[in-house]
């Protein structure tokens, strides 16, 4: 038997699954079919509040493309200080969902001229990815008469320790090399435009406190140091995220209260051209991923070379993170449940594989599961981020997964 | 520098590139804006030609999961015999293309009742990938009173080596074990279902002829065995494919002119049993790699300590493969080329990435290019088989591909 990861707190108590304060074969029948998503905003509320009561002195912010279904975003929107998008079709997104285009920021290395032009028109920031694009945007801003709201994003000279993915501390296709920022802050606060600051991100799903408290001490000394060196007061720091979740097994809860202290020192120490300055960290994953369960309904049940196969009707064309298909090199177990029995005694090892007619759609790989019969539902969790939008969803031609999005028993 | 795959042949004479008799700066005026897929039917029907002529005796399949695009289905089912689908939705892309419902087979492990009626309704050929799935199909077949079409997917007791993913040689989610297939027979046929016949698929994306001529000799025995077994005779053998094509460097085409002659042999040798059955192959990617090219501009160029990035408006959203992040361990390049100068020597070494704001959106990795700069457009081959369907469209909320079919400069 191989281990999976930790299911979430909230959903390990009940013996059936409850989502949002609804039973999941309820959720089943709402949905009209299987495979589904089921999205609890109550988990969400309370993840900010926890946010809010961790870090009182810096914003929050969320990265849509951790999710960007419609009725989620505008839950969240209501909930957080600013939305950041990565294309012209997120920004429509977090506008639909109430999101005021001050509080919007657009980030993303390939920017098209008219992706540019319609956050300009809508007075979205731009955070900038080039010296090239600090250049067109401008442009833009001139030929339209609009004075751009821009930050610059910095590449910075550090890493984040033991992120899943790092995005600074070398050569990146990111931001721009730290040493080059502050000719840039110049260029933009001499043309003219509405500079807003700083956005420096080094890395993402770290789950440990240290690693996560050194970037931000770094993007602290780093802000203070470019703008001191530019001489021009950034309004805003974006200290990126990179808050991790737990995915597999051994992984542990970060503890972002921990982080909350040493970040309120920090800030408490930092340089004086920083003093009037807003902070904010950019979330995605660690707002919305445990918030999310992916349900599938077993279609077969089948015994090859004497291993159990349990065919399941969803697969890795709608939660491809789980097959461990995307970006992982070792593949391990999520989080997996019999959803109708999930405190049950585990009484056979079976390996649970998607619908998909290729050996890479296995979603739980012997896992111990109770017996399990045609017709069950299996929950596989930490499903709320990369899952239903960071999938190939046309992968054999099978229909789009619906969502649900759940708040104290209501679908929104 | 490191290496990429070769240019496919038909691309690689012209300076300017030419797919399907069209200048891709005109493909591109025609698709409206970047990126998009580009298809040229004249090489697929060069690739069927050199099958029918390599295997004159065998009928081909084309399995529609590697490229489910209409206009190109549609092509590609007046050249082939059948079409293998993997799900409902694939089903129906094979009869709007043309195909006769009883040349349309139906394998996938987690077919649902539905897609099960919708088969039996049709016509369609479903084979059974368990012994559950087979009573499911035979209550169907007895509900509608419509007998049923069945072939059994075996789960052969050899693997196809050096493929790139193994579908037989040990337990398996795909087909039955091969000592529980005579048993099997013997129930469809006594309960009165249409059986027509035995699938053994082994692996897919192999290189090696001696490997598929192995595979190819080991499910002729497995066909016969299993059928001497069950003494009844197979109307069909569908051999499997596992024809691979050449992505990475050091890969060669492979020579199917070999394995035709050696499969000829195999074919004059074979079992009495099998002397009236009609033998097919299953391609997808064999027939469709080659003839697709993604193709995707210059958004921007910028150099970070000291290693210069291009940063295209495509990226892993549409060609996921090609980013190596879908269920391959090391990333190797594609080919890759500056569309408007494939023939210009190497003056620079860059990394090509997509637009989305992820590390993993790598397109080229420190690759040798001419001289390219933005509003350039970049082609990456070997996009015709796994691109856009099997990438995650809605990532970060960018437009999907435009895909065009050519064939001799006509648009589908």
């Amino acid at each position: 038997m191989k281990p999976t990861g930790p299911i979430p707190e909230a959903f390990a108590s009940a013996d059936q699954l409850m989502i949002g304060g609804k039973n999941v074969l309820e959720l089943a029948d709402i949905a009209g079919d299987t495979p589904f998503f089921a999205y609890d905003i109550g988990l969400i509320r309370h993840r900010v509040a926890r946010f809010r009561a961790a870090f009182p002195q810096v914003a929050l912010h969320y990265a849509v493309k951790a999710n960007p279904h419609r009725p989620l975003v505008r839950a969240i929107a209501a909930m957080v200080d600013g939305i950041d998008v990565a294309s012209e079709g997120e920004a429509r997104i977090a506008l639909d969902a109430g999101m005021a285009s001050r509080d919007i920021s657009f980030a993303g290395p390939g920017k098209r001229e008219r992706e540019l032009e319609t956050a300009i028109r809508a007075g979205i920031t731009i955070n900038l990815e080039s010296e090239g694009e600090a250049e067109r945007a401008l442009a833009i801003g001139d030929r339209l008469a609009i004075r751009p709201r821009l930050a610059v994003r910095v590449n910075p000279d550090f890493d984040l320790k033991g992120s899943g993915m790092k995005m600074g501390g070398g050569a990146k296709p990111f931001g721009i090399d730290a040493e080059r920022v502050p000719a840039l802050i110049g260029r933009i606060v001499a043309a003219g435009a509405d500079y807003s600051g700083l956005h420096i991100f080094a890395g993402s799903q770290a789950l440990m406190v240290d690693a996560i408290v050194e970037a931000q001490v770094s993007a602290l000394a780093l802000a203070a140091g470019l703008s001191n060196e530019a001489q021009v007061l950034p309004p805003l720091v974006n200290l990126g995220g990179g808050f991790g979740v737990p995915y597999f097994a051994g992984d542990k809860p970060l503890d972002i209260e921990a982080i909350g202290i040493a970040l309120a020192e920090a800030l408490a120490a930092r340089d004086p051209i920083l003093a009037d300055t807003a902070f904010a960290i950019e979330l995605g994953r660690w707002i919305v991923a445990e918030a999310g369960v992916y349900l599938t309904r077993v279609v077969d049940r089948k015994v090859s070379h004497g291993e159990t196969f349990l065919v399941v009707d969803g697969g890795l064309h709608h939660q491809l993170a789980a097959s461990g298909n995307f970006g992982t090199v070792v593949r391990r177990n999520y989080p997996i449940a019999n959803a109708a029995r999930i405190a049950a005694p585990v009484e056979e090892e079976v390996s649970v594989v998607g619908c998909l007619c290729t050996p890479l759609d296995l979603l739980g790989n012997r896992v111990g599961l109770p017996r399990t019969e045609v017709g069950d539902v299996i929950a596989i969790f930490m499903a709320g981020a990369y899952g239903a939008s960071a999938s190939p969803q046309s992968f054999l031609g099978h229909p789009p997964p619906v969502e649900l999005t759940i708040d104290g028993g209501e679908i929104l």
